[in-house]
């Protein structure tokens, strides 16, 4: 193995364990020691990819944005109900998603940290100012004041249904936010054609899954 | 003072001294000591009142749901959007709001404490299924499924407001929460009678306190 190679995958265990220590424990509670422990590598190895562990939370929250599951559609719309229906799929699964929920919720961390609060609104914002480009949204919809109210809709619906049901309700409690705020935005005929079932996020995932495994030539 | 007087006061202060330590500490590390310092009442007053801290706890979340400030109006979806706006304007000031918030959204205590979650939910359902029958609300609206909605994105709207602004826009967010809420809810023509300007809450505010004092017979 190359030593590139080598680095990266170094880089990407500690990621990973990280995260899971984040998500498990919170910030304040996680210690280097344990994170050391679960990714199997040495110190000198963590902290020559992260210097301290507000550096580890950072690269943590710098994950959150990977975007290995957008498919283009028609309907940019339709792409942002994907992004926020494979999200909701994915989070109860996935530590990075997990721990970026958890760190960006930290009060006490936001200075330190950062939060991925900026970089999801951000993303809602750019594809609802393409929407409207493309005459998807209503006309006196402010793509930056949604993106606002969806990014605390979000936030509330993730922390209600890991309240009341450790997440397993995520994807129908999502279906059901889209449902309520796209009206406000989506232009009629565009609204009746835009998919927002529970199970959505599931269908794009192993859309994106079929895919991977035709580009490899692997059967699907 | 009357006897029966006296304790109501006792309870009164025993429950805003608990309110205003939950709310600046969360229920782990609230103390009974701290509690009776604040509220300047003797161990054996707050004993007969609640006993214990976890009881403490469900006094003040029963507290949440007090309605000294709903207004009849002709409009059941505004009197459903003057309580959110009302809300908005008082949980930065209200002691026994802020705690209801932290304690019903602290995970570890749900079972012990229960939540206000519940109730909030139920407020909404009943005004919306009030609404509907009065033909207010778009005839597909199921009003237990649009409570959960609107409960779930405001907490997340207060939780962002507490985050990056200390509460300071909640009124703002809440009227773009709305704004983004009611084309899903209501009928066209009631939609574009309801006023959701951020100052909604406190114009309700002020109207109820002239009344109050009208009926006392103070001049306004």
């Amino acid at each position: 193995m190359a030593q590139q190679e080598r680095a990266v995958r170094t880089r990407r265990a500690v990621l990973e364990a990280a995260a899971a220590v984040f998500a498990e424990r919170g910030y304040a509670a996680a210690t280097i020691a344990e994170i050391l422990n679960r990714a199997g590598v040495t110190k000198g190895a963590l902290y020559f990819h992260f210097a301290s562990k507000a550096a580890l939370a950072r690269g943590v929250l710098q994950e959150q944005m990977r975007t290995e599951y957008h498919v283009p559609r028609e309907l940019k719309l339709q792409e942002w109900v994907d992004a926020g229906m494979t999200l909701a799929k994915r989070l109860p699964r996935e530590p990075v998603l997990l721990a970026g929920v958890r760190l960006s919720a930290d009060l006490q961390g936001h200075d330190v940290l950062g939060s991925a609060w900026p970089a999801w609104a951000r993303l809602t914002s750019c594809v609802l100012t393409e929407a409207k480009e493309r005459g998807e949204v209503l006309p006196h919809v402010v793509p930056e004041e949604t993106a606002q109210v969806f990014l605390e809709a979000w936030i509330g619906v993730q922390f209600v249904s890991q309240a009341v049901a450790g997440w397993a309700d995520l994807d129908e409690r999502m279906s059901a936010l889209y449902g309520h705020l796209l009206p406000a935005i989506a232009a009629p005929a565009v609204l009746v054609r835009l998919d927002t079932a529970p199970d959505r996020g599931a269908r794009v995932i192993a859309e994106v899954h079929r895919r991977s495994a035709a580009l490899a030539g692997v059967p699907g």
